[in-house]
């Protein structure tokens, strides 16, 4: 179970128990990076009331990102931008029939008026919806955006120059 | 404006005055069976509450069916089935950019509990959503499900044998 | 082999028999809900007089609402919409090649005069189908209503608020 | 409209009136090449009964091929085939949301037992049904054979070695 | 390796040995229902010669069909088309990337002109090859469509009318 | 041309002159809530120098959010988070042959490491793509935050509940 | 009429007359660059004798690169591919069911041993391929390459850098 | 590890390490072919100063052809393509959710003026890259254009004329 931070600036949540394996690659980030978060089940269908005040109270609660991950005819994230003015970051999950075209699209084509920061389908997209509400939060917080910065140049260096036989 | 019932059976919601063009086709086919219903603009997005209401209220008003047309990432009708037992009925708008596939598998994809009986995209759909709307009132009323069957008697003798050159 | 009920309410068809691990789901939600049913093979294409007479018989027999599941192109769910006014919810069965993306186009896609009540791909699909049956009949038997609802609930209250580790 | 050949080999039918303009360019070439031909109106889900009939009676009338064009959820070519063993050509319709893929793949993607020998989508779709019929026609008279290479020397005859400017 | 038949009715080609697995079946079909083929492997982009000497002689060797079966930019069908009037019935072989839809459009959309007979995707596409191959040289062999309607009846005859547990 | 200003805080870019009409609709938003802004044009292909210093400065000039606008094989919004830790917004302009499917993809299946926030294809994605580089910057502006919600509660209060006929 | 160079360098071809404005666009940009060539249709289906001879001599009559457009299942990039180890280049030209998917799946998806340089769907497309070509001239043409560095140079210096309202 | 050539014509380069398993087939044909070559991991996103370098030193290294693959949002081809003129073969790698869709489309539907020459998604891509890459070559070298014919003609001896059973 992740450890709750007692103040998170990031809230992560996801639609259902089998979301975790790949959301928690966002969590991982967030704490490689240092910023506290939370993460929550709220389905926007099961648990639709949980939704609304995981929206509404967002903002009061003082995050300053959310990272949203859903499959198939994907709703909560876009049901959380309708309620909150935090930016919402949707991850589309890998779905077995359609391969996440389905969740993508539920998720990336909102109406004008409610943005969702779309991610790329799957695990990928969660470790980008990590280090999205990272970027955001070091917006204005210079510490983080140094750490961002350093965890960047890590990765640039990790590549070799030349491919290695297998 | 389309003339409130004073009991509705059925609810016509769409997400935008834009849709009403398409979803007005589901009300002229209610109107020739002779359904009584209710014509709503409830935006998942830009009115969430209304929706909640829409939705908590929908089976203590008597309503015995929803339809609900929107498109792109169209949050409407699933949000609507997690809120009722009330069979909810969606059509999927066209889309400019993606004709109305986003719409599709918005509606469609929804996970395990929360069924919407999806119609096809477009015009066909809201005609459709207006007869399966009437057919599940039928299923308790003989006059209505006699009504039915002579609709479409009418249609199929409307049918000539050999196609007519323009 | 599913145990026949004497007077059903809906009938769960299928175009094959290796469809009926995935259209089971749909019997076991019905079993679950207490709504008689029966489950049929009826091919569009290889027993399609069976079709005929089930299409014209279903309302006559007290039928509520057919489950009709196929894959490919699937033309079991449209075509005994056009042989009955009972309402009939569409199951895609996954396919190999497209993942189910023909049978959805074949199901969801109806002309107008001829609704199916179209679920999403799959296992998922079949769940919503029985539980969209349910509701059907549930317009008009508050007990089967209330046990609906009870379902619902009982689906919420299972979803832990924090995600936990594998 | 159409004029009915007395003892015709092919019979071209279609959904609906909205199918002909499509559907006449097959009737064009098989009158090119001196196919008699019949064309009726046939939907699968308003008059199945028709569909019915045709099918069945396929065969007897001495018919050696069916053009059947349908959109959308298209199963009329498909069952057609499942009613007869004359070779059944589909013709998808374009579609106005989704191009005819629907069309498409509700013709093709017919399951083991049941061909449908598919043409493209549209127009060039229904020429080429009018071409494959007469092929068939042609696999037992020579003459139609003959016709049949004369017409495609002339296709070829027509092409410019170099493009002409507009 | 098939057993040629001296006389063969119908050519079964295809691009690769890869693809034998798969039309191999309408082998199977063409032998249950007696009529002799012979199966070649002809890749219109390894041996064009060959692809230009089948086409050109398919005719006069007295073939009724050709059953041509290739995968991704899949042209063996539509070239061999070019180069006879005999009919060519197309299977799309099933593809890793993108599951044969690249196949089936290289198949189905040719221009006007030459039709493909085309039939689904992968396994099921190859059984109806041979069965659209058959019911083409039955247009001319009662007998054959003797057989063939008996191979029809046979497969009705099959199907239980009601599902099995596993 | 519009107006920059002395300090913006939002950058939006776009990889050419036509894709002005669509972007210029996140400017209109930005001018609405008081975010200053400038537009550029930077080209991935055709002015990568003038990307690659856009990028690297972003930052260091006091950006808070990049707004990138491409179509095709989108490669400005991914190529500009490959130089800057800045969020960066991206959005799909719709495309001749492919409705935007090529540029949505192009922007939203970035490779971990470099997130680009996509929002919806066309003119929808441009607005929201503004309101969410106002969201962004309003993490740490409560009085822009403030702006942001009334534009909301403005957004919701403009929406009839009853549709009006045409 | 494009007039036909003494000793063409390059080969533009295409399927039909009706590719000529697309394909024209190749011709342009080959003038402009002062590469030698010469138009002619070729249609894999229609003239395939016609594609035989052109793959056959072009190598031997000094083309260094064949551009050859064409549309829907679109053969003739691919069959010439076949006939020669001169690089050829395809242009999918768009379609009006399926926008180009279908030419752009038919031409790029070649088997191993036939490499087609693909190029985007429609007019750009056409324009790259003419510069492609004159790439692959270019590697052993310095002053050709010197102009194809000049093309691109002002095409940079092209694009402002604010951009323009309407 | 590949063994880097002195005085490579060509360059092999990927997004990745994970791509070497695909893009070695390139490599494997450049050695049968006997064209020297080096193999480079460049990543668009990673490394982008990495990518810089390798264009802008391209064409005065004396490289003729350059092969890049990549995956997902793939901007390496189309990237390098603006920053050289010798000529950019691209590989889309076969992804995880999408099959490839992804990577095809960020490859091959360049803006006009920046060709890349698109290949099949995956080995057979990888494979024909290298035979491109050859071919480009052999455009000058008419020793390598003898032995890419030579190639060719044993890959077509090795078609045996009638298929083996398993």
């Amino acid at each position: 179970m992740p450890d709750p931070s007692p103040d998170p600036l990031v809230g992560l949540v996801m639609g259902s128990q089998s979301d975790w394996p790949t959301m928690s690659e966002a969590g991982r980030i967030l704490d490689e990076l240092g910023v506290p978060y939370e993460a929550r089940i709220v389905s926007a269908h099961r648990t639709p009331d949980r939704l609304w005040s995981y929206g509404t109270e967002a903002a009061g609660r003082g995050l300053r990102a959310i990272v949203a991950g859903a499959g198939g005819a994907a709703h909560l994230p876009g049901m959380l931008a309708s309620k909150t003015i935090v930016p919402v970051i949707g991850v589309p999950i890998e779905t077995r029939a359609l391969g996440g075209i389905d969740s993508l699209y539920s998720i990336v084509q909102m109406p004008r008026g409610f943005p969702v920061a779309t991610m790329a389908i799957g695990q990928a997209g969660a470790i980008n919806a990590g280090l999205m509400a990272a970027a955001i939060c070091a917006t204005a917080d210079p510490a983080l955006a140094a750490r961002l910065e350093a965890w960047r140049a890590a990765l640039a260096a990790s590549i070799p120059e030349v491919p290695r036989d297998a």
